[in-house]
């Protein structure tokens, strides 16, 4: 058994069952192994940004970490975008980058690079194995970084005769870190912050969303106290829908946050950071906790977050009923598509255990609150800020769970950074419908244009926000990756496609026009 | 003014006339400014790999750097790989990453990374420009770092405050640094091993290969001293032609290079580094230096490469006449359009000061040949092994010289890294043809993965090399993104179609579908 096969067992033995991949030639021995571990499914990307957009969609819907394969420093920085907003949103990723031969580095062939260096800017571990002695143990070290809690980008870097020479064999698992209980004095003051004078506020993100049981423990703090109750602006996996708990999410921009924040004096944050503005503004604050307002902020590397919530419900004697949001949808609606109209058609549409990968930005404002009252769903986001994401982490949810409907709110411009996800879809037969919001703009730009402060734009500048010459069509684009495409124009155009999108197995791309927002 | 004006007025001063972008809401000032300075082009780009490549590709044809505009970490890690390229083509690229107010990093908000750890990977320059005050002088600085000699990538970071806060007004150029004389010790050496005992090679790069005068000077060198002479195996931009001194390329495959360098005892080396293997292999040497082989090697950063070998010439009493290639072109030749009658009729019809962008991977072999009694033109390849350079460069190189041809020579695997660049060309109206090489593989891997000697390959191995599945239509991609394509599958049809391509403005992708060569 080569490095290569002890490795790829290691992962399987660890509960790694998929790797995204675009291998190159240090990476061979891998990819040759791959036929003896069938436990681990091999996909393939023709971009590495889709691999690891994947890798993060994939671990946020199985809720266990993806592996992926890159080639030397140039995959890992096509990768690097999608790593970091799996970073942001603390999904596991064990991220192998392949190297050269640990005896070929200092010749500084063309393909040589700092692969740590790239690494280390967006892992929270990382390790380079130079022997394939070390690799399994190596591997399985990675693998229980990547799995947290909370979950990281862990970066095992692969030199080409670390896999191909002979290994001892597999490594096993590592055992997983024990839990520790909550902090009682933290708990004791989060509780008497929460239910003491002033207005208070719960602020929980990460873990506690993707669940009923976090959701519902957040709620019942709220209802025990009467703490208004924020989910963080960009929600990893948020389940929702007609039943569950509902838990507005604070606003991405800053002076609508301030606004939901106003008047709060004690702020409770728990797996999430403290509310900072998205960017910088000329003259506009960066921190958006209101002044003379105090934050407790449990460590969301210390104790399991959902633990934390229910340790204070039970303090509070906080109710085991909470409320829950009513079931209701949308009529489709008629007419001609605008962002409104597709926002209802959306909403009597979206099927019942649907995952919505949101990247439609702008054109998806009105969404939300159309699919509230939808049948329950899981809704992943944008969590880093790195447009490109919502592709590849269709690409991945389905994988994980091929039997659930994955529908991915798509944006123009953010659909350009990696377009090629479609190809691995196709190629894998997902069951994905891209609604594709083509508004010829990166809207947002404008917006934040005038946001920035910056002077009445001339025509130079507004033509770097602008995607309508040439137009993009994005049906061509994809029956070029193997997609099968259509434009909608009036909702019943949508809804059509839309229904027959969902029934017919495979991936699909609606091509739907807008007007920019902004 | 404001800090991004003087920074973009600096730029202006130092001889930067084009600056590729893909800018967020950072950058927002940048952007506003650029109308201010109308002596600097602002292209876009739908994704920063694209801007980065094109950077590079314009900087090859035009002889000065480009800068670019990239949006934070993410931005920087999209392009990243294009970055490398240019690392190791010595090509000067002034790389301008916006990031958060200097204020606002503190907070670590969403879009917060590393951006200097994966600056530092990649560049020979990197500053954060923290002060409006310090902001014009940084850019300078950064336009003679990228200029070097020879040139690198500089970095430098611009904090959305530096941007937006008033500023005293652009800086001046730099300097250029003293041309420093060729080491007199060195040369003696270097004529003594060349004329000397013993067979002897002239291994050549960088800043000689793209101009006549580098060619003439090296084959006079080569003339006097009967020493055989190679280029290094992945130029820049390489001179080429009928009329133009021949120089043989040092091969890809290791077995080949050593084959080419067999025998030989003195090795002088200018402006690239000693032959190494591309990758390891099992087994076989990383240095391919022969045994016993002296090497001399001078250094790139001291003296200009051209002045030392004419300074070797003069030493040898070198002819001013040198062999010059003889003109010739193929038939055109008719039937079915394979690797090699594909080759034949490029070379029968590759228009007068082309510029050629070679990523044609393994389905080019036969170009090179095909095309080199030509007329003149450039020949510009992959100079740091990270594939999806190729269409980018020729986007590049069609803004730096928009009277001249450009002959984007495609494959399809490498292609999918930065098909948007399509878009760019599209957009800018820009005279490239892409010809697209569609094997349906990654076929370089398939001869790499039985060279690094792995076992017999299982399906799921096989698959991972395989792009037939979906199969990619790339004249469909090209008309989404807004690119007159065709296809052709006769050498008759592609003369005609290239012929009309190369008539007509603006860019076209012809797609010719091949077999596999491994």
């Amino acid at each position: 058994m080569n490095g290569a096969q002890a490795l790829i067992r290691t992962l399987a033995n660890c509960g790694v069952d998929i790797c995204f991949m675009n291998p190159g030639t240090s990476e061979m021995h891998f990819v040759a192994a791959l036929d003896s571990v069938p436990d681990v499914r091999a996909v393939l990307a023709l971009f590495e940004g889709v691999a690891t957009g994947a890798a993060d969609g994939y671990a946020r819907i199985a809720g266990r970490p993806a592996a992926t394969l890159l080639h030397l420093g140039p995959g890992m920085g096509n990768g690097w975008a999608n790593l970091h907003n799996a970073r942001r949103g603390h999904v596991p990723v064990v991220n192998i980058v392949g190297d050269h031969a640990t005896y070929h580095r200092k010749f500084d062939a063309p393909l040589t690079s700092d692969i740590a260096g790239l690494a280390n800017a967006v892992s929270g571990w990382v390790r380079s194995s130079d022997s394939p002695e070390t690799l399994p143990d190596d591997a399985a070290d990675a693998v229980a970084a990547a799995q947290g809690p909370p979950g990281r980008v862990a970066t095992l870097i692969l030199p080409a005769d670390a896999s191909w020479s002979e290994s001892h064999g597999p490594a096993e698992p590592r055992t997983p870190a024990a839990t520790i209980e909550p902090d009682a004095a933290q708990l004791a003051d989060a509780t008497d912050a929460l239910a003491g004078d002033g207005a208070s506020a719960l602020l929980v993100g990460g873990r506690v969303l993707g669940t009923e049981r976090g959701l519902v423990a957040a709620a019942r703090v709220a209802t025990a106290t009467g703490a208004k109750l924020f989910a963080e602006t960009f929600p990893t996996r948020l389940r929702r829908g007609a039943g569950l708990p509902t838990i507005e999410r604070l606003g991405y921009l800053a002076e609508f946050a301030q606004m939901q924040l106003d008047g709060i004096r004690h702020l409770v944050v728990i797996d999430t950071t403290s509310p900072v503005s998205f960017f910088a503004y000329p003259g506009k604050p960066s921190d958006l906790v209101p002044e003379g307002c105090d934050v407790i902020r449990f460590d969301p590397e210390r104790s399991d977050p959902v633990d934390v919530l229910e340790a204070l419900a039970d303090r509070l004697g906080a109710p085991d009923e909470v409320e829950r949001q009513a079931s209701f949808r949308p009529d489709v609606g008629d007419g001609p598509l605008t962002a409104d109209s597709l926002a209802n058609a959306l909403g009597a549409l979206l099927p019942e255990d649907a995952i919505v990968s949101d990247e439609s930005n702008t054109s998806g404002l009105a969404m939300s609150a159309t699919t509230a009252g939808c049948p329950p769903h899981d809704w992943l986001t944008l969590t880093g800020g790195s447009i490109g994401q919502g592709l590849p982490v269709a690409t991945g949810a389905a994988l994980a769970a091929p039997e659930r409907p994955v529908i991915a709110l798509e944006s123009d411009g953010s659909a350009m950074y990696t377009i090629q996800s479609l190809w691995t879809q196709a190629r894998e037969h997902s069951n994905v419908t891209t609604i594709l919001l083509n508004n010829r703009s990166y809207s947002i730009l404008n917006l934040e244009l005038s946001r920035v402060g910056a002077e009445e734009p001339g025509p130079v500048a507004q033509s770097m926000l602008d995607l309508s010459d040439p137009p993009l069509d994005f049906t061509a684009m994809a029956r070029g990756l193997g997609v099968a495409a259509s434009k909608a124009v009036t909702v019943a155009e949508f809804a059509e496609q839309f229904r027959a999108a969902l029934a017919e197995p495979g991936p699909h791309l609606i091509q739907v026009d807008l007007d920019p927002l902004f």
